[in-house]
């Protein structure tokens, strides 16, 4: 195989995905298995016990992980300028660099070359481990079903943000309110608006983790007001997403042709 | 620029907001934000740490504030005639007063004036402080974008009062048949039927703070039908709201045709 | 005014209900008011300070109560036979007797009577006395808007029960399942498996009191899966009725009539 | 009556139930019957004091269950020949006997035998004795009105599917975070990121025992936009759901019609 070919073949393996490309599908899913495998040990190795015994399985798995993210990074950069819109070596490469799911792919694999180039202490060598949990996000890639939500919570976004808007305002308000009312009584756990305010987002959004709860009668009084105007804010999301269901599959399948002259209902 | 065509530019800038007044919309987002600013400040003025370190900064952001409000609510009563609605120089302007956006804009300002004119005890100024919050609700004057939810909202206003009325009466007749069946066992927390409803809204709104819970049987028994009877009621409110987005949008998306003449029905 | 147009009137007033009749519509707010300050003394009347200051005010507003809802009993009873439906004296007014309002209506008052009549101890005077709350039912006589959300509740009504099944199905497989897992670990809280189902219920419902939860890895585990299934099972209630409204209003608002040919859609 | 006629007769009462077959209707009854009073039996054995006392009638009620339902499998699987599917006599059979109903069927029964062949010690005894919970199973066969949910929810599988998934995701990366930002504050209740996804997933289904919860200002705040976020998520399914069951009624109730033609779609 030559190097045009081998070139070739690369992109249509790792980009391309054709459903009947036999080792597209097979390097699909050895990379997919080995993203889960990631989130499990970065999981797994979280515990004390496990990761005092089993140290060596999780470095291991991380170094063949970083190996293979990173062979599969450049090969990715290298082939990319198959595809038409990156043809150009330069630029198109550059542009690519750039797109959302390079830079998943680099963050991915950045952190954990970072404390081979420079000292770092302990505690920011954790949150850099952390940083491998990013490589969740490797999988939007693979996940074509995501789509069909992504896209009905998409065409519902500003609906989205404003209930999300609307329950904030509802958030500061009452949590506000409830300081006013509470703080004499507890002085501790409403000791502030933004203390309350922890009340008040357990509250709205009816967790009620029980820590802080108002005592006062005024206060039980307006808490169950909220916690009713809550549970009606959050019907919101519900209500505005299962219309974006609806209408999304409408168009795909209530409204096809008529089989009466058989056109195109649309 | 002369008397006549400055109310005119005031009028312009304030009411109309048309989206190619470049200063129009320049004066519309320093007022929002400076309308976040003043939650922001009350907020984390109400730490204590915060407020002691930072009188200063909270009082210069509170004395800037309210003069800008003031010169805003004098320049709209001012420019208001400008609109045909208010014409009028005296009739239109009263009219203009007693409007829901302009009551907003005065109880904005006027709790910051009550202090100098009459002597209060700190209670009380405590008290008008956080009436400064209702400044949020200046905000809905430039928020567009909340009308169509305030339009589904509203078109499902009766079926949603219906749904609370619903509510109120699961949680007096869950609640008094609680306080029956617990009082005995626990004569605090269930003491009386306004005590035991504290329980009932806790419980129906599924956010079960366990401050109180029943501990006999049978009030355990029937805590949980309560909750799961709660958790149907609650889903009222989602089914109304997800047909009521469903309603205003079928005018725009949805395809019908009439059968008897064949043309689009929108 | 003589005896045959009397109960015509009383009938018209108190049946009929003509939306144009001055005197029906007063009548029905009078006894509405009365219901609802009816509700109101029997939650206060539970609180023992206010019981023993007000103990006259309470004993005045059941006295006069029962004198009205007596009356009003005995009116409609004796006024139904003007409607053809209860036209025979006798059967008509037995059919009647035991129709679901009259029945009700009958509830509302026989609780008062029972202490006149026979002697009984003071924790059976309590029950009897909160038998009194039934009287809300009386409302659903006047609540003509309460229609639509039970008809839609009513036309869903197999696929609730359904839903309702499946929940109980599932709080019961899953408390079965926590009692083997967490009884050794809390003998006490997971005791048997009708105690473990409150904490199933609780769960389930996500209303999480907190006072029983699972405290070892696997208990902890299957607790997860179920508040996550409890969720899903849930949703289902919400997407029913949101069908359930979608359907009703339909019929009535997006297919009236045509605006080329003006013929009704349906 | 024949060989030949009982063993038609067996498989019309068993499996075909006509709904004009008085004698089908009655064994089915029967069957359900005693389906509910096992696991009805299950759950009060459970309770201590009732197993002490009533042991015999556990037992009285399991051994004629075991006996019934062994005789009710043989019948299933003798008289199953007369259904063309499974008409061959060795291969129809066998084909039966590994269909999901015949399954269950098996191991509502197969757990009672074991003790009796092989020695088994008691805590073996009671995991055995809990699999006799999969009887409820065997009500799947009788309940036709699940199978509407049933479609709607496998229509709906795939969004559901993910909708789980995307919840996986919230809770992995949401514990993992808390656990960085939680675990020096409470080292013991934020051990590990397993540890933590019990808080997880406690806070993102809103149950919130209350027995784990941050502390940290930080901490509260990642709650507060996890909470949120859960709610958000969860309506997910329910905005899935609604949108099942408005297609499979779309298609009964809906009139639409095509404008090419003007005749009724459906």
């Amino acid at each position: 195989m030559n190097y045009k070919s081998f070139k070739k073949r690369s992109y249509e393996i790792l980009e391309k995905g054709a459903s009947d490309d036999r080792w597209s599908r097979r390097i699909d899913l050895f990379i997919i298995s080995l993203i889960f495998l990631n989130i499990l040990a970065i999981i797994l190795e979280s515990v004390n016990s496990l990761k005092r015994d089993y140290q060596l399985i999780f470095d291991y798995i991380e170094i063949f992980s970083i190996y293979i993210f990173t062979i599969e990074y450049i090969l990715r950069i290298w082939s990319i300028t198959e595809k038409e819109e990156y043809s150009q070596p330069i630029q198109g490469r550059l542009k690519y660099l750039f797109s959302f799911s390079s830079i998943i792919d680099l963050i991915a694999i950045v952190p954990a070359y970072i404390p081979l180039l420079i000292g770092v202490d302990s505690r920011v060598v954790r949150g850099i481990r952390l940083l491998r949990l990013f490589r969740i996000l490797k999988l939007s890639r693979y996940n074509r079903a995501f789509s069909h939500i992504r896209n009905v919570v998409k065409s519902k976004k500003e609906e989205l943000v404003i209930s999300l808007f609307a329950v904030l305002t509802l958030l500061v308000i009452s949590s506000s309110l409830m300081y006013f009312v509470e703080n004499k009584a507890q002085p501790e756990s409403f000791s502030s608006i933004p203390a309350t305010m922890w009340w008040g987002v357990a509250t709205l959004t009816t967790v009620g983790y029980g820590d802080v709860y108002p005592i006062t009668g005024l206060g039980k009084f307006m808490a169950g007001i909220m916690a009713i105007l809550g549970v009606g804010l959050f019907a919101l999301p519900a209500g505005i997403l299962a219309n974006g269901f609806g209408n999304t599959l409408e168009n795909k399948d209530s409204c096809q042709t008529c089989k009466h002259c058989g056109k195109d209902i649309n």
